[in-house]
């Protein structure tokens, strides 16, 4: 596969678009029918699917959390452009965005669309950037059909890299991964970096990366399939599977000489694991938390943190929109070393609409192996 | 109380002057009768009274984990000094050298003489440097008198200030204090600083240097009379009473722009509060933990510690003598500090060495204001 570098030039804002205005939640995607009069808005004769959050979750995300509705697909004002949805990101990061509360995103509200990163096609554009027949990502939500700022989707090119690999490798998961290892983790020739979730979309290109950069690379992950995946196709020096194996025995064993850089997507018992095996002045990085995002009595902390204080280490959060002003940096590199094929991408890519509800659950069950999209329509 | 630079030169290794040696501890100071023979040394006709560990705690240490014993001073040999213990350092630190198990330090071993800090007066000496009647610290043990190498006390003037200090403000109290909140927390002028244990021997300090330093800072400590010292005689901002206060809510009230830096000497629901309360790019000191060391069901994490993730904030740990190679600097611009009455220093001074185990747990009921130390002889 040949990528070189996607036009950025479309999205000044990155991934998570949205800005709080006076406190107030502006979504980059609306939906064609929400507070839109007929006056200022004519409806198209298509109808527009949608999953829009019922209930907020306790536990794993219900059938009775999610209402699917249908309404026709508006036009697009001023500077907008209407998008035909292809694929829906499927992310961990979305579990959080249901529940009410603080935090670097205001959460979807009941009744709302739910929130998603999407690639589409521009159907219609009142955007002087944009034409009919474009190719898209932004934050259009879990829908057939999105009305969007121009400003805030990003126009790719799917002959350079197939749509998911906009979602995945090219996307969001991975500038988490580049700019999470590389700024946060500072790996340096000979360290030894270990990452969980390895199998996940974002857990793949960090140790892709951390090998690129001249380190031991160990992943963590379910199953015996996705530790032979990361070793055998993506190049990692060692994978524990956690389900069959005593995680911190495996670490012991695969790290003799500490962890130098943790890269955490899990939380829970692996991270207390890890904080157990650290090295001297070792970098550990949080990134997500995905055991206990579905924790009904709340979450659980890492109860061997002291391990920081015995080693000098540090353990430091971030959300990719933290590095939103070096997105072009981290795209440019990480296309490079796609189209070099120094980088690997996987998808794993599920089909329907009306399977979302489900297919979001695979994440949290670590059915997937590669970045996790819903086809909706054919490209 | 006028204090100049005082002399570093003794002490090559600093507080933790303790060496591993192919996984043997080697104690900085020993007791006059541990490991020698009548051959090699002759005992002098004076009584050596010890606190020796005679089993490890299960929760707060009880009477029956000491061992009250008595032995005769021995003379040191070469390079080495006799010590007569004035005062005894008490730290929290001492809880965690009492359990088993891999940390920054070897575990005091079982019938070993209680490690601890400790100030006192050279009796004899077979080391160039030191003369019978210098003053010095060291790793000392609880212990009347002490045999350690020259090399590895400290020589102090206790004209400069009194002893106290410099197992205080001028010792690893202070030492800590300033390297962790300016190395690790990176203070700017206007940020808000807040400490727990604020009134120990550590908290008072950070609160003092944070304000040198042109920051607001507020003080989490236990009782009322604790929150008027810092307040009233350290100079603090605010103080929060821990246990007559909601602490989230007074954080709330007290830091309305979030935290910049945190300063965590104790753990548990305290350190969970901060982290909700952090600002964007906070730095948390992990210092100590000292609710959680008496923990008889393991270490509690803080179960808030997504909160990084959100602000971009980091969580490192340290303990002193990661700044081993830096005491000199320290020193200086702390004393230079409480010589012109910029910096305040508080002891808290118990007497009889038999009361070494009750005062112990003065620590960690939170009894103590200032630094504590147990007064074992006359000056």
């Amino acid at each position: 596969m040949k990528v070189v570098l996607f036009a950025l030039a479309g999205c000044r804002r990155g991934f998570f678009a949205a800005e709080r205005a006076n406190g107030r939640f502006e979504s980059q995607a609306r939906a064609g029918d929400t507070n839109q009069t007929t006056e200022e808005r004519q409806p198209m004769d298509v109808a527009n699917h949608q999953f829009k959050l019922a209930a907020r979750p306790v536990g794993l995300p219900k059938a009775t959390d999610w209402h699917y509705g249908e309404s026709p697909v508006a036009e697009p004002g001023d500077g907008e452009v209407l998008v035909k949805i292809l694929y829906i990101s499927l992310d961990p990061a979305m579990r959080g965005w249901m529940n009410d509360g603080r935090s670097y995103i205001a959460p979807v509200a009941i009744g709302e669309v739910m929130r998603a990163l999407a690639a589409g096609q521009v159907v219609a554009s009142n955007h002087p950037g944009l034409a009919a027949g474009d190719y898209v990502t932004g934050l259009l939500g879990v829908q057939e059909y999105a009305i969007a700022n121009g400003n805030a989707v990003m126009k790719v090119d799917p002959q350079l890299a197939p749509l998911p690999v906009y979602l995945g490798t090219l996307g969001m998961p991975g500038m988490t991964a580049y700019f999470g290892l590389l700024d946060i983790g500072r790996p340096s020739e000979g360290d030894t970096v270990v990452v969980s979730g390895a199998a996940g979309a974002v857990g793949g290109v960090v140790g892709q990366i951390a090998k690129l950069k001249g380190c031991r690379v160990v992943g963590i992950a379910g199953r015996s399939a996705k530790c032979r995946h990361v070793v055998e196709e993506l190049g990692f020096d060692a994978a524990i599977d956690y389900q069959a194996e005593d995680v911190a025995s495996a670490l012991h064993e695969h790290c003799p000489g500490g962890i130098d850089v943790y890269f955490d997507n899990v939380g829970g018992d692996i991270l207390d694991a890890a904080l157990a095996h650290l090295a001297r002045s070792a970098r550990v990085i949080i990134c997500g938390a995905i055991s206990q995002y579905n924790a009904v009595d709340g979450m659980r902390g890492p109860s061997n943190y002291m391990s920081l204080l015995v080693n000098h280490a540090s353990m430091t959060g971030f959300v990719v929109s933290d590095y939103g002003d070096r997105y072009a940096e981290g795209a440019r590199e990480m296309a490079e070393w796609l189209g070099a094929g120094k980088l690997k991408s996987r998808e794993d890519v599920a089909e329907g609409f009306d399977t979302f509800p489900d297919t979001l659950l695979r994440l949290f069950k670590g059915e997937n192996t590669g970045k996790l999209v819903l086809k909706v329509a054919g490209d």
